[in-house]
């Protein structure tokens, strides 16, 4: 299974999926991190952020995901893959699928600039940059929606483990009985 | 687990890599198989035959075995992988590497010419061919050698089914069990 954390720059994906990954292998899950970032400088060096290498970069990233997915490890994807149709394209390809979205509003976002990329784009040092100058299309029926400006961690990364195990015919107890 | 099957074109690492996934399928494993060519056609598509987009190609090709490998997943990896330093890079960051030397003489291989590459490589078509026009630098210590000119299929594919479940930790009998 794929889980596929979508949102702007600071929106939370990182945090969120990391906390996810930490529950799902405390419950004995075969579980992968892939963050579109470390993704993009370590494993393929060749794509920038024009919206086809963007569209590009989300593609391989599907791709890899989708190896691991059908393989029984439960990948979780933080990338801000901005377009619709990139995501909509991985899902369609995916065995299985679960679209978050990390949903906080831009000005909370750019509050927390945790790498000073916010005040970089504003100043015309980084060109393209999704939510100030390039577009980001939230999900239309994404599976969970996280709303990091008011919800704790603790709550966001349960409302998607829920889903996770509903996707995969568990409960809670089952799961954690199994670990 | 990583098995990576190296070897000149057409010395048999497709057909020995399928025939170890159905083996270790049927026995309940989990198993992946990588095509050095479907995931340069597919996966990722910058990159070309010079020596350094090779190495490049080997690299990832790599990394994403290794996301598999980690977790569980044996991944057969074919592809032609001409160079020692490119494997042994791929094998000092992998958790689990198994290699195999899939070893027939070039006449062999040139004369099996499946995809009719050797006529054209000699034709100066393809320049920078291995085996023809780029050099194949064989393992020094493989974990298997599989001389596809005078064993069978079913030979080599033994040999290396037998070599990853001791590596496993099995014995033929009880992985079959598990399975």
């Amino acid at each position: 299974m794929i889980v596929w954390l979508t949102g702007l720059p600071c929106s939370g994906k990182t945090t969120l999926g990391l906390a996810l990954i930490e529950r799902l292998r405390g419950m004995g899950r075969k579980a992968e991190f892939l963050d579109g970032d470390v993704v993009r400088r370590e494993l393929w060096r060749d794509l920038g952020f024009t919206k086809a290498d963007r569209e590009e970069n989300i593609r391989r990233l599907g791709a890899v995901a989708e190896l691991l997915g059908r393989n029984g490890v439960i990948t979780v994807v933080c990338v801000v893959s901005p377009y619709r149709a990139s995501r909509d394209n991985v899902r369609s390809r995916s065995t299985r699928f679960l679209e978050v979205y990390v949903n906080a509003p831009l000005a909370v976002c750019e509050k927390r600039d945790v790498k000073g990329m916010y005040h970089k784009a504003r100043a015309g040092e980084l060109p393209g940059f999704t939510g100030i100058d390039d577009p980001y299309e939230p999900p239309l029926a994404a599976e969970v929606e996280c709303r990091t400006d008011i919800e704790s961690i603790e709550e966001s990364t349960s409302k998607i483990l829920e889903q996770v195990q509903a996707a995969l015919g568990d409960t809670g107890t089952a799961a954690a009985m199994k670990g």
